[in-house]
């Protein structure tokens, strides 16, 4: 680890979940070096907030903070799809995996999707699955995933 | 249309959300033509029926019945993902859309997908997703659909 990182060796880089204050550290911010992320007034924030915390272990948003720059600088999240097939099974999506262009070499990614994919082991998911592009591939495949679809998309806006 | 198919020609063939009692009219064995779907109890059945009912428009599973037969012919699922990006944005999951094979050339997936995909944009979607197989591409690109990623999937059992 060297330079930008170094000022977050040796913190204890745990992997939580997300609260409410953690609009003012940076969470959409971080989102937005994954796409479009607006800003949203606080009240919005809250209640997406509240919208999402009602699906309880079902949709579930991990961050990782550096506790010295009080920044959240990984997240990712993963909601539980209750099916009939497989015998009432459950699937595990993971969505919205970033980590913080500065922080990046530590392993954070890896940790984050490790904490994701076990969350949905642990709610009884036979698997668990992710959109990714061509060039995260590798990384996923480093976090134990293969590739077996292709994904279809159809925008409304 | 011909054979098999005659007995449903000029059949209302209607999409509607899942009932509790299309258990016994071969709901089940239709998901069979999908992928693994053991049998379950009636029990087990409304469980989930009622698990996946509480998330209400968040999460909605469309069936066609050949009203002749009394059958399930196609079926298809969709659940809303509630985001922060894109301005505390949604997106549609589009699952498990299959169609009878002995119910083929009707366009009953398109009126499927089509029924899900309308459902995603009145709830607010900003876009609807969803993973196939290669062979499946050129149907979804028929129901509106543009390639976008790959599909990654970790196995737990």
């Amino acid at each position: 680890m060297e330079n930008s990182n170094s000022s977050i060796e040796g913190n204890n880089l745990r992997v939580r979940k997300l609260e409410l204050s953690d609009k003012s550290k940076g969470f959409l911010e971080l989102l937005r070096q994954l796409t479009v992320c607006d800003s949203v007034s606080d009240k919005e924030f809250e209640d997406r907030f509240k919208e999402i915390s009602m699906y309880g272990d079902d949709h579930v948003i991990c961050v990782i903070e550096d506790e010295i720059s009080g920044k959240i600088i990984a997240s990712g999240s993963v909601f539980i799809e209750k099916k009939f097939i497989r015998k009432c099974g459950k699937v595990g999506h993971i969505e919205d995996v970033v980590v913080d262009a500065g922080s990046r070499g530590m392993q954070l990614g890896k940790k984050i999707v490790g904490f994701l994919a076990d969350h949905a082991r642990s709610m009884g998911c036979y698997k668990v699955i992710l959109d990714c592009s061509d060039e995260n591939k590798v990384f996923y495949e480093k976090c134990g995933f293969k590739k077996k679809e292709i994904q279809m998309v159809k925008y409304f806006v």
